[in-house]
């Protein structure tokens, strides 16, 4: 079938003379989670993971992804004709060498302008030697039969109960900014930045409730672009009482043509894509950077953060309740596949309040497939637990007051020495995570290494980040903040919200990770400076029958106990009979 | 006096009507260690620190300094009227800032062309608003009396036995760089490079055994532009023979001229002063980057790391003997003071093999003292030794065969509990960043969090570096690679070697650091990837007397006891009598 598909491209590029077609993982917005219309380069590929790129010339296809994906992006690709490029490896071409290397002089590279950001594509300009760019190709639209629809779900309101400031008063702040840094306009393409901005919910992508839209602020004007259909009159007067007005979705590149050239325009090249870009007048003062509504929205205030913590009780009970659920019908013999405890968890979740839906696609990886770490079960190729090895279930929920992010293994039955090891190293790293102690100032991705040491002595380590920032009611995946061994210049700061989730993955027998969900909090404050620390907003047992104890140092036990005492006095009201006796059972010292 | 100084210079601006002018740290090298003749900055401010930058303006002068050396600067600049500008705190303006303020639009703000980098002449004149720059201006020239000379000593060869490799076959690699990287010149500014490269040493700056001079080279020619005067004919013939051959220092500015219009130069654009960078053909094609030379000099040949271990054991003989004498003097209640006990270290050096000089100021500090991390002792305030409190000594010394630079701090006596715990928590900083362990590919800056750690958690902090890399028989601070709050992206690799040098300061109180100098070693290889870690090369007891022994880890307790121990084995064979019975008794296990 992809195979096809790649003869119908390759017949199209003949047509249009076009000798590269790139394929990013994106929509108008630079999302990372996209709706179903958007999704060229999986139908394109039939590669399903959420991060990736597909580019193709006459004689050569490839898809580039990135480490959590290679063992997935392999088994999904074979027999396509399609190369995997591993990013990251030592070797691994960049698309651009790829590109560069593939197509003779003055051949056409082509893609969708929607796709592409603008830095995207200043990058691909700049570095291609003597090529043509083509910038309004969607070619996959024109192969693409039975192409979804864009979505049309309503827009919802954001409660200010929950939100914890208004859109007006949100608004506000960003025009302190743009008249701090002496901006006119600023152009928000970012969609969980403008559901942030606007208390405004939606439906318009899986997992995260976001409304496909623009935004555009002046000094006295605040303007929403987005499907008119999708807004009832209650969401308009009160988007007109905040002094936002609205206008349909498409009628941004219009309006942005009609800007005061003599002005000042503010957007972030990485989240504006190159039509929106090449709607700007050409001649108007341009400044960019990172949103500032990213910033804003990085930092949870006070009602945030009191509702996060109870959205995290709440998923720690439904947690708890599936937890006991996997292990009563491993030890007792009952048949069960990863698919039936994915979808008994979403049940345990929706007798949650609140609760809308699941903030990612759930991760039920049992033995070795957890060394997958973004493995996705599926009913096709059904895998049952047995009462031996590690379970691994990476998942979240998204909830009107907070988004939620957990990654729990647990053991099944008999272990091996090696399981045991890897997983109490895991720990190891999780929890000096935890604990570490920084000053005022420290990057985000600065930490890594903390969490990296108890692995790295072993000589193991992990393909992937230790930590992402987590949005509130939006993106399980948020900015600016990250903690991972590429340098990231934004300070950690208290009031951000990101995950812990070091791991061990060994191909083609188990994976282990560990993920609590943290906050930046206020350590003390010395004469040397503001010390800041992290508090886990994530509650729910960690199994401790895999621990070596042995291996753990004192304090690192000290915050393991004191952990599941939190969890056993914050869940233990929740719960009764046996759950309540599994959290016991569960949150006993060691 | 320096007021007089001031008033002068204020005279010749009003003169030249010039506005603002900016008096760096630097030759024309952007040297670290600067010749007499051009410590300007030194004589218009009477701050004899090794960084800094002052600034003038009609009403204000200013002098910007690091954490370094904000007590020392204070003091020094005590009723000069310069106004001490503290970098790196909140709230204190950059230069740029200062200018911009002060300064009147159109106004001009000059400096000497030859001490300014052209990256930060570039950096200036961007940020500098609506502001004239004149960039030929060496008022201090004029102002000052009895400028001293341009240094004049001689130039040596430094032996291939000891730099393991010989000018042709470096020069040799600096080719296949060039062609790499389609480079038909290169203008090397570096005078450490340049000595590396060349295989060459002179007397030219206090401490760095380096030669006034640049180098130019293409395909077939490489050039060394340097007073003649201080070459004899053995070192011309040498460097014939390798390929090199010389020319009056200034004639590098005419030369550049001259260069082909349609070829490529590479430059340090942070190494190659204004002057040098305006001789250049304007339409020559340039490229910049980090000179290919610090790369390779970073990455010490066998050769140079054998030589290195030799240079540390003849170092840590003559400090044993040294910190021997100390305790004897003190606790014996003879007069010592700070200044004294250089001396007599120097002295203890000088009876070494190979000895040339000091690699810095030797800082030697009783009590308070040490509480200023650069701290110089004088004959005019003596400091005298007392049986009680800590002293430290940071010193290093310049032998054929290696640069050296160690800190010490050892109880002259009974000790208060915050100089054991601080001691203490120093001691666990330097044990971790020894004993860590780090994948191939991590940056030498995310390092720095691991010895920041242990003092993290107590509420302290250092105001410097945790390590900076050493040179071989070269600059004892020499780049790329640094271990540091600030974001470095070079690699950490076998074969570099570094300072591990974490300190606690207590103003008024007391000052700890304990630094060896590390070499970067493969470790270990595994399927997840290569694994580097340090060893040590410093050899001399760390005093165990503050150790406060409960607050080391096992492993901690471990190295200490086993570095002791290999300071024995390798120390004592040069030591015997009341030295060797030291050195048994401070190499005794915890």
């Amino acid at each position: 079938m992809v195979k096809d598909r790649i003869k119908n491209l390759r017949d199209l590029m003949i047509k249009y003379n076009i000798d590269a077609y790139i394929v990013p993982t994106s929509d108008p917005h630079q999302s990372e989670y996209i709706a179903k219309y958007y999704k060229t380069r999986e139908y394109i590929s039939g590669f399903t993971g959420s991060a990736g790129t597909f580019a193709i010339t006459k004689n050569k296809a490839g898809l580039w992804t990135d480490g959590r994906y290679f063992i997935q992006a392999a088994k999904e690709l074979e027999g396509s004709g399609i190369d995997l490029y591993k990013m990251g490896l030592e070797g691994t071409p960049t698309i651009i060498e790829f590109v560069n290397n593939e197509v003779e002089e003055n051949g056409v590279v082509a893609f969708d302008g929607e796709t592409y950001s603008y830095a995207d594509y200043l990058n691909l300009k700049n570095s291609l030697v003597n090529k043509k760019i083509e910038s309004n190709r969607d070619l996959i639209d024109e192969i693409w039969e039975n192409r979804p629809n864009k979505p049309s779900d309503k827009v919802f309101l954001h409660d200010v109960n929950y939100a914890g400031a208004t859109t007006e008063e949100k608004i506000s702040e960003v025009r302190d900014f743009m008249e701090k840094n002496k901006v006119d306009y600023y152009l928000l393409s970012s969609l969980d930045d403008i559901s942030y901005l606007l208390n405004i919910r939606g439906l318009d992508v899986d997992y995260n409730p976001v409304v496909l839209s623009y935004v555009l602020i002046n000094k006295d004007k605040a303007r929403l672009f987005v499907d008119l259909k999708k807004l009832d009159e209650k969401i308009i007067s009160n988007l007109k009482l905040n002094g936002v007005e609205v206008e349909e979705y498409e009628a941004i590149f219009e309006q942005l043509q009609d800007l005061d050239p003599t002005k000042t325009i503010y957007f972030n090249p990485n989240r504006v894509n190159v039509r929106l870009f090449n709607s700007i007048p050409e001649n108007i003062n341009k400044k960019t950077g990172i949103d500032f509504t990213t910033s804003m929205k990085a930092v949870k205030n006070t009602t945030e953060i009191k509702n996060q913590r109870n959205a995290y009780i709440k998923d720690g009970v439904a947690l708890v309740k599936f937890l006991n659920w996997v292990e009563e019908n491993v030890s007792s013999n009952k048949e069960i596949t990863e698919m039936d405890c994915s979808r008994r968890l979403l049940e345990f979740r929706k007798e949650q309040e609140l609760f809308i839906e699941p903030s990612f696609e759930t991760i039920s990886a049992y033995g070795e497939n957890a060394a997958l770490p973004h493995y996705s079960p599926s009913d096709e190729s059904p895998v049952y637990l047995r009462s031996k090895g590690l379970y691994l279930v990476d998942s979240g929920g998204q909830y009107l007051d907070g988004t939620t992010d957990i990654t729990r293994t647990i053991a099944l039955g008999d272990l091996t020495e090696d399981e045991k090891l890897h997983y109490t190293l895991t720990l190891r790293s999780h929890i000096l995570l935890m604990l570490t102690i920084f000053k005022k100032g420290t990057k985000s991705s600065a930490l890594d290494i903390i969490a990296r040491q108890p692995l790295w002595e072993k000589g193991i380590d992990f393909n992937h980040g230790t930590g992402h920032g987590v949005g509130y009611f939006l993106a399980c995946h948020e900015g600016p903040q990250n903690i991972s061994p590429r340098h990231n210049n934004i300070d950690m700061i208290p009031g951000m919200i990101t995950s812990n989730e070091p791991g061990v993955y060994i191909e083609g027998s188990h994976g282990i990770r560990i993920e609590n969900i943290m906050l930046c909090i206020d350590k003390f404050q010395t004469k040397f400076g503001d010390f800041y620390g992290f508090e886990s907003l994530s509650l729910c047992p960690i199994d401790t029958k895999p621990v070596i104890k042995e291996l753990l140092r004192e304090e690192e036990v000290q915050w393991l106990n004191e952990y599941h005492n939190r969890c056993y006095k914050e869940l233990s009201k929740y719960l009764d009979g046996k759950d309540l006796e599994y959290l016991k059972e569960k949150t006993k010292a060691i």
